[in-house]
């Protein structure tokens, strides 16, 4: 699976060829059009890091091109509601959305892989299924049927388990705790006996609040601190072992994509590459001065317990059993990606997870200032 | 630290405000002149990912631009020496250059900063403290007195440690070991009695087969694998904690970057950074391929010991006190990421760290099937 060569024989190879035959006879409105679209986020302006990121790449297209491929970028529910942005783009309603492709579980579960699936890939092994991996291809095999083409667009690394008002241990624990958390994770938490919720972002706190729910998963500490989820559900549990590496996606008509002059088509896919890296950077740099914060008002790290996390992972496996029994497409996602990360976590184990666990017992030694 | 922000406000402002201008009173020559620039890069075609981290952002730059802009790019010894890609953009022999900033070490030490130091951040961290922690500023306002404008393009991941002939359980079993590594790294294994030596990529595997050399670093099981150093040397140490995410760079000449037009500086922008993430997914894909052949092959995978690994620590500490003590430019870029990389790793500790650790648990049980 070598991207590149994708790029070099597609793409690149006849935007070198227009660009030849432009210099010997210039037709600047064909070559470099003025061209307009619209971006539709299903993130609001207050998850600044994930809408962010649809505002780099757009930015990047934008400069790149001398101003000409102009991308307007529109918060979740300015032009169309969050989680209908797959479908605005689909119907060509706009050109472009960003996303989470999960949000589209309830269409066909296959959508999920793209975003993050339980026990799935970390960051990094995300990005190297998708780019090296055949991963991309294999999303957009599975996209075509809504006539989209995806690029990957930014990823908030490993979240949170979530915040609960009072402390779980074991897996009788989880019997009952009425848990906002959507998708896949929830559909695994309801086998454990958590009761999944499905509630708007701007209506969790009063909820907790008031004990109409027990739990909720939003993010990681940047987002979560802001809605100041500790003051009432203060025990903050890890890892989110349902997102370990959660990417969004740029989603284009396809049309709109393919009618497009192959520069501006190269220039979505670098500045999707660049947000990509942009977003995970911003995230990195971000959660851990807002660790720092929640810790100072009152924040109660707490790991998930052995057996609720051994719990969580049979759990995953029969619903993966379940999907996979009755839907191919699903199968053959879950086959690449998991062959993909069973071999990804045996290169993991040795330089990259022990520099960093050495790290951390050096800091837990107080020897991190050095 | 907000790169939008500066993305906005300076070169994209300008950007937009020429296409406006060109709009009017079209000149197509000034707006997207056809530019040619050489690059050359510090490596040979035969580190396929790395030398090819710079034909990904060449070949973006010139698909964004319609062919206009063609960076063309040179393997180390082409048409500069690999070790003096830096001179070449600095003096304008070339207008680019592909390479690892540490490799300057001798000119100065700050140079190490932008590509790995001992016990440093890992990949994720390092493009962290780059994008939003204020590394790249930072570093470019070192770089300047060199005449060059830098963005970071590529990350290996964290490296191996390297091929040794015999088994090292105790510092004791350092002493005197001659093993080919260099810069920073070699200087702290100095410490512990290691004698560094300087030896090119194609003379590593005789000097190891004849015993001239006990041990050798070289990147990771994907580069090491051609090499066969396993042959000869059957013991491979991790991690390699002198290199806990190296990054590339792309270093431009900063006349020639200041004389671009201000949408060719930003397509330079987007592709570096673009080629950054492309080149650690490439490696993240490779690596645990070529591992499992390795194992298959018979080398033999060894933890540095706990001894030895403090050993090193406690000597890293000690060379950066000295550098610190007698050059203030050192020492500003080192506050700035040793002190990114305290609080990263408090929060890395959490989510990253025990989804990683809870997923290899369950490789270790023979579980990664689900």
């Amino acid at each position: 699976m070598d991207r590149r060569s994708f790029l070099r024989k597609g793409a690149l190879g006849g935007a070198a060829a227009a660009a030849g035959s432009a210099l010997a006879a210039p037709a600047i409105a064909q070559e470099s059009p003025q061209v307009t679209w619209r971006l539709t986020s299903s993130f609001p302006k207050s998850l600044d890091t994930i809408y962010g990121a649809a505002e780099t790449m757009a930015d990047f297209v934008k400069g790149a091109t001398g101003g000409k491929f102009n991308i307007q970028v529109f918060a979740a529910g300015e032009i169309v509601p969050g989680l209908q942005a797959l479908d605005a783009v689909s119907n060509g309603t706009v050109e472009a959305c960003h996303t989470a492709s999960y949000y589209y579980w309830g269409k066909d579960p296959t959508f999920a892989f793209a975003t993050a699936v339980p026990f799935g890939l970390n960051a990094r092994m995300q990005n190297a299924w998708f780019y090296y991996g055949g991963g991309n291809e294999m999303m957009n095999e599975f996209y075509a049927k809504y006539g989209v083409t995806v690029y990957p667009c930014g990823n908030t690394g490993a979240q949170m388990g979530g915040w609960f008002r009072k402390e779980i241990n074991t897996v009788e624990d989880l019997k009952g705790i009425k848990m906002r958390i959507g998708g896949f994770g929830g559909k695994v938490m309801e086998k454990l006996g958590v009761v999944p919720q499905q509630i708007a972002g701007g209506d969790i706190y009063p909820s907790l609040e008031k004990g109409t729910i027990d739990a909720t998963e939003w993010v990681g500490p940047y987002d979560d601190e802001k809605l100041g989820f500790y003051k009432v559900a203060p025990y903050y549990y890890y890892p989110g072992w349902w997102e370990g590496g959660a990417a969004l996606q740029a989603m284009f008509n396809k049309k709109a994509f393919d009618g497009l002059p192959e520069a501006y088509q190269i220039a979505l896919q670098a500045a999707s590459q660049a947000a990509n890296c942009d977003m995970l950077a911003s995230y990195d740099q971000k959660n851990p001065t807002a660790l720092k914060k929640l810790m100072a008002q009152g924040a109660q790290l707490r790991p998930f317990s052995q057996e609720i996390m051994d719990a969580c992972f049979k759990a995953a496996g029969e619903v993966y059993d379940e999907i996979n029994a009755t839907n191919p497409e699903f199968k053959k996602v879950y086959d690449s990606q998991f062959a993909f990360r069973n071999d990804a976590y045996g290169w993991w184990q040795l330089s990259e997870f022990n520099y960093d666990y050495f790290m951390m017992r050096q800091q837990a030694a107080g020897n991190l200032k050095m």
